[in-house]
């Protein structure tokens, strides 16, 4: 008989994982709202779709559900490199819950999963803190997740997060570009920055480009480092000011997050036949990060195909109503762009210079 | 300026992550109902809640929504090792789906997420092919998902999966172990093997061990690999089962789905307290794997600790129903095992010789 083997020896701890698994509890409590029904210890994380007392008050006619799943890339590698995990978090929430409102859906939850090489509790507490902060910045509660220990998928420390967010529109209020017309006006969001996609090949150019991610980025206040972790913009209160506004009449005819694949295919994926979005790229400065990572060789082309260029959220609105959709996203804080307008056309977006 | 360096350049084509989507929709849609909505090119997958239409006629009063996140932990790497992804969806799938219908859930949909070193679409569709399998015979739709192509973290073409899965329960016929009663009789149902738990342990103790994978497990038609292998059993049927002839009576008072920290782990999180759950060991037998396992080297109380050593899902029912359920359970095909009883305890589960 061999010498016994335990799950500990294998580099799984049980008892290490009862541990994490109480510690997080406190950053998903923080989430809540009396719609939670989770129980300690339960195998799944329970929401009731309609509730009755008032300050949560819902009640859904013919509520559709509204998925997606998405994770932030190698971003992670770039944070881990760093030593600074705090934002990852919300990055992974807001690619998630910007997905989930183009519909015109309300976010009601999240649940997170990370791969781990190993159970290191205060970095990788870090990373749960960033989820919870989005979870309370889009209103949904972090109802659940899964943390999987695998010394042999991850080296080295190496990490990697997936999210999964849930939302709920009623039948007749879903928005999915169908109602596009010509005419149209296309009102643009600004984004923080790179947000959560094309980092294989920011982390190429910095790489090949020898940059110091410690050094002052163009002489202000933040580092290199920072700006290129700068946390991805959460759209949640934007698009639900404008919905709120409009409840009762068809406003918004569309949305759109701009992530991989740019302006570009991001607005095409949902034009009908017949009509093309223009975009003028001069209706906006792009953040300088773009410029900087262009320089380090990259096409302008290829950059608006990788790149949100500074416009990480789209609303195709009626015209008459564009200059109220304006408003009310300035009422909300937001900076909105008004980026073109929706042209007879093909099903393509024509970037005009 | 540098010499252009493109997005596909640094390793991530954003080409072939369309033609991988394309790829994967006929698996998806091979998984849908009436109730999905989904349309081509959306950021979000839709699914209607309440259906009016006769077959899929659905309509919640109050419907608590459940939702869980698991994958498979590192059985992929045995399986990739093996080059056999063919079914390691199902366990990605059941691991989610007999989660979610312990607290009395009807699955409705399942979304993936896949980080892969690359797109190889053969090898993948296989697992998403089997994510579908799953999923039909959950009887969810396979709404969404997410396949990042991250060559830094996954090398080697090693992969990790991730799910999430979401259901639907009646809020006054949520099941959550709150009204477990002395008396009440444990049900179990096997498992196919080892399931998707434990796999680090497994694989240290075949590699300590020299074992042959290809070689014949003890004498029978399937090699050892094919046995450790075997997928995760899907519950869904037979819980379904026992919660429709039993529709108006509170017959179940629980529900476990064994996964890591085994039977004891894995009953005791649902006790109140003042009982005990009595197991007898006695009562079934367990699946051969697991006796190969221990004398590979590891000890009984171990194995009981890291695996479901031959039972999957516990019931957990009124006495005067044990017969009931058992007999609904045969007619759905299963195998149900008396395992034992509640007795008066202080909330622990007593494993008997």
């Amino acid at each position: 008989m061999p010498s016994p083997l335990t799950y500990k020896d294998s580099g799984v701890s049980i008892a290490a994982n009862t541990r994490w698994v109480d510690a997080i509890r406190a950053c998903m409590t923080a989430t809540y709202d009396p719609r939670v029904m989770n129980r300690h210890n339960a195998f799944a994380g329970l929401y009731r779709l309609d509730y009755d007392e008032q300050l949560f008050r819902r009640n859904y006619k013919k509520p559709v559900l509204v998925a997606c799943a998405d994770g932030v890339g190698t971003k992670v590698l770039l944070a881990l490199k760093l030593g600074r995990l705090s934002t990852i978090g919300i990055d992974l929430v807001a690619m998630n819950v910007n997905d989930l409102i183009t519909c015109g859906a309300e976010p009601l939850f999240f649940l997170d999963y990370l791969g781990v090489s190993e159970l290191a509790p205060p970095r990788l507490l870090e990373v749960i803190e960033g989820i919870a902060a989005g979870c309370r910045e889009a209103g949904c509660a972090l109802l659940g997740g899964e943390t999987a220990e695998m010394p042999d998928v991850y080296r080295n420390g190496d990490i990697d997060l997936a999210g999964f967010s849930v939302g709920v529109v009623e039948f007749d209020r879903v928005i999915d570009g169908r109602g596009i017309r010509r005419g149209d006006v296309l009102i643009g969001l600004p984004s923080s920055g790179i947000h959560s996609n094309g980092y294989t090949l920011v982390r190429k150019l910095i790489e090949r480009g020898r940059c110091d991610l410690d050094a002052p980025f163009e002489g202000g206040p933040q580092s290199l480092g920072e700006v290129l972790l700068a946390p991805t913009r959460i759209y949640v209160k934007a698009a639900a000011a404008v919905l709120e506004a409009y409840a009762r009449r068809r406003v918004v005819t569309a949305m759109a997050h701009i992530t991989g694949g740019g302006l570009r295919e991001n607005i095409a994926r949902l034009l009908p036949k017949g009509v093309n979005a223009v975009i003028r790229r001069r209706a906006w400065k792009p953040h300088p990060v773009f410029d900087f990572l262009r320089k380090l060789g990259v096409t302008r082309g290829e950059m608006f195909k990788v790149f949100n260029m500074g416009i990480g959220f789209v609303f195709v609105v009626r015209p008459r109503f564009a200059a109220g959709v304006t408003r009310v996203l300035r009422e909300a804080g937001e900076d909105p762009i008004r980026l073109g307008e929706i042209n007879s056309g093909s099903g393509r977006v024509v970037l005009e210079a």
